[in-house]
């Protein structure tokens, strides 16, 4: 008889959204006349610019022809995409990497979820509270915890808060970890790490034989220029993290599906009689047996990202993102809100008025502003008492709903 | 310290391509003029149809506009495609599903991979004898079996042969088995299952309270009108069968990526304790977390396939590949070679002459033809003695390896 995975079974109901959209249809039910604008998503809402719209619109052209057509490409991804990433994201931070050490795939969250199936069942996983859900529902399913409790925390998991007291930086695990997620910046606190917080934890990693699974998603809204877009750019990094990097909020990418991983030649975890085994050999494994390449469409799209005028383009929308992040900060700050992130990052953290919990406060948010936010405890009790607003929606739109915030 | 997934060390070294590779290019040094025709690869090659392109390129041009943007889809797909699946392959042959019961994603490859993901550890598999490795090698990753022995099978599998005294068509097992991988067509043998052979299964599935894992990622190529294109043609299918299906050879889609899984709501698998569990919700709840949607472009080329110019483009290829194939077997034939399938698939699959080995006769056909095929042993032990040749080349170039097969 079939039997199923029943570590599916302690998985929390995905409650955080399909409960937002609750509570917004029953407002809108009895308000039909409101305007309701979000500030929960986090999908970019601008238009892919021109250089990116005509190189995919070259690359199918291509598939029409006999001669330039694209079958199966390398399930690792192009080289064309794979040199213009080393020269452009990571050459000029000082870090050098060799092609075979980068894997194009479709997507940040496929790989984050997926990359903890190299490593063995009985690692102890540390991620950050709050924290974006696929690190550990994947956790869960691969059979790495306990049950839940009532906060909906899973035994055998570390948990590292993060709050205003400590930055909305973790401390260092005082418990033995193997196997750390970090966010920096951060989805959804909006933190950023210094390169002096990131050396901490390479140290730590190394002294401490862990892995950093580091998700760099964000890296492109860094503005302040003392912040590593990479964690390669820490001495060490190498032997003890991954990296993940995305074109979905860099360059809009959502709908078309391209992102990438790092799995240095250095980094090694180890057999359970101790042996030290090369971990970018089992990532490729896995890669080339389970996934078939990105579309081909998608990876010539992202290379034109690194054009010069794909450059120019994507960063004129990322501004206007920062633009957002920058009205939403001034404006609550102005109403004598509590307000984190947005600086570095494209999502605003801010403080409950009131004492409010998150979720009294997005009732209030929306009864009296017709506004949308994400309750912070969706990502973790640590979130408790924060609402996460994100900078991705139309500049109008935000402009209007700082004017309605005057009313909450 | 982080430990490794130990069961990627048993996987052996996927040898086969690469050991291809290494013949073909010793041999063109050697004969730097010879010219080299590929009958080996499982890729397609024809352009893509008219329709598809201008689908993909409008597709493009939405993502240019602020009004026709689109970011995050659907984790499970489009209903656009969705629709047009449920409409074009499934209510025709009198198969009925619901939206929900279906899931688009970006390979079959990935999700034949990542099926096996919802059910237990200690579930007893059961793949053919040659098999598609993808099977195989995911169960070991997973630690469903033990160590390979020296034909390369792994313990804990149930391994069914396919010879030409069973019509490359399996046995009912005869120990307990859990999960049943079935491909029909058939890569590498391009057997195919008749409506008494599925309903046999069908039916041994249900009394065994086992799954099957069906893939058709083939059944476009079936030409004979009385073949099942779905399990799900056959009653009770529903209880017991997941199919996956794919553009990529139906429409050229390898370098596009787009397929879709069919769980339907009617299949249960068992807790430990014997309580039946809906399959369904646990492939959503992992292709939600683990997975953000097909590319937008991907899914719109893939709905323009079911367009009346887009079935009739589409049609036009397969026929030219389903030539090549007619063309491989007369020839061949003709020359006294045993040959079986190319019919209803696109693989030939040739028995090899004089008692030859796989290998010893890959290279007598090297050398004396210049032709590549694929060794049969390279897909299992009872693939030995074959020889499995695409019909995915060009047709000049199949009418020219037919000629050169008279030296061999």
């Amino acid at each position: 008889m079939t039997k199923i995975n029943e570590n599916f079974l302690k998985l929390q109901a995905g409650y955080l959204f399909p409960e937002i959209s609750r509570r917004v249809r029953a407002y809108k039910a009895k308000n039909p006349d409101a305007k309701i604008i979000s500030l929960g998503i986090g999908d970019v809402t601008r238009p892919l610019p021109p250089t990116i719209i005509s190189a995919m619109k070259k690359a199918v052209d291509d598939l029409a022809g006999a001669d330039t057509f694209h079958g199966y490409g390398p399930e690792q991804g192009y080289d064309f995409l794979i040199n213009a990433i080393i020269e452009n994201d990571f050459r000029p931070r000082g870090v050098d990497l060799e092609p075979s050490e980068i894997f194009v795939s479709d997507g940040a969250k496929c790989d984050t979820a997926n990359i903890q199936e190299i490593f063995g069942q009985d690692n102890i996983v540390a991620v950050t509270d709050p924290v974006y859900p696929v690190y550990v529902d994947t956790n869960v399913m691969a059979g790495r915890t306990g049950q839940a409790n009532k906060n909906g925390q899973y035994a055998k998991v570390v948990y590292m808060p993060c709050t205003a007291k400590n930055n909305f930086v973790p401390e260092l695990p005082n418990s033995p970890v193997d196997i750390i997620y970090l966010c920096f910046p951060n989805n959804p606190t909006g933190a950023v790490a210094t390169k002096e917080t990131l050396t901490e934890w390479v140290d730590y990693a190394r002294d401490n034989k862990a892995v950093i699974l580091f998700d760099a998603a964000y890296e492109a809204f860094i503005t302040d220029p003392n912040i590593p877009h990479s964690i390669y750019e820490i001495d060490g990094a190498k032997e003890v993290a991954i990296e993940f990097r995305s074109f979905s909020k860099t360059a809009g990418f959502t709908g078309v599906r391209c992102a990438f991983t790092i799995v240095p030649k250095q980094l090694k975890a180890a057999t359970s009689n101790g042996r030290a085994v090369e971990v970018n050999p089992l990532w490729n494994r896995r890669h080339a047996t389970k996934f078939n390449g990105a579309s081909y469409i998608s990876q010539v799209g992202a290379a034109a990202v690194y054009t010069a005028e794909g450059k120019k383009q994507t960063r004129q929308i990322i501004d206007i993102y920062m633009n957002n992040a920058a009205l939403i900060r001034q404006s609550l700050t102005k109403l004598g809100y509590q307000v984190y992130g947005g600086v570095n990052a494209p999502y605003i953290w801010m403080r409950t008025p009131d004492g409010l919990s998150s979720w009294e406060f997005f009732d209030r948010l929306l009864r009296k502003a017709n506004v949308v936010g994400t309750p912070g405890v969706g990502f973790g009790p640590a979130g408790e008492g924060y609402l996460r607003l994100s900078s991705f929606a139309k500049p109008a739109d935000v402009k209007e709903a700082m004017q309605q915030f005057a009313n909450v």
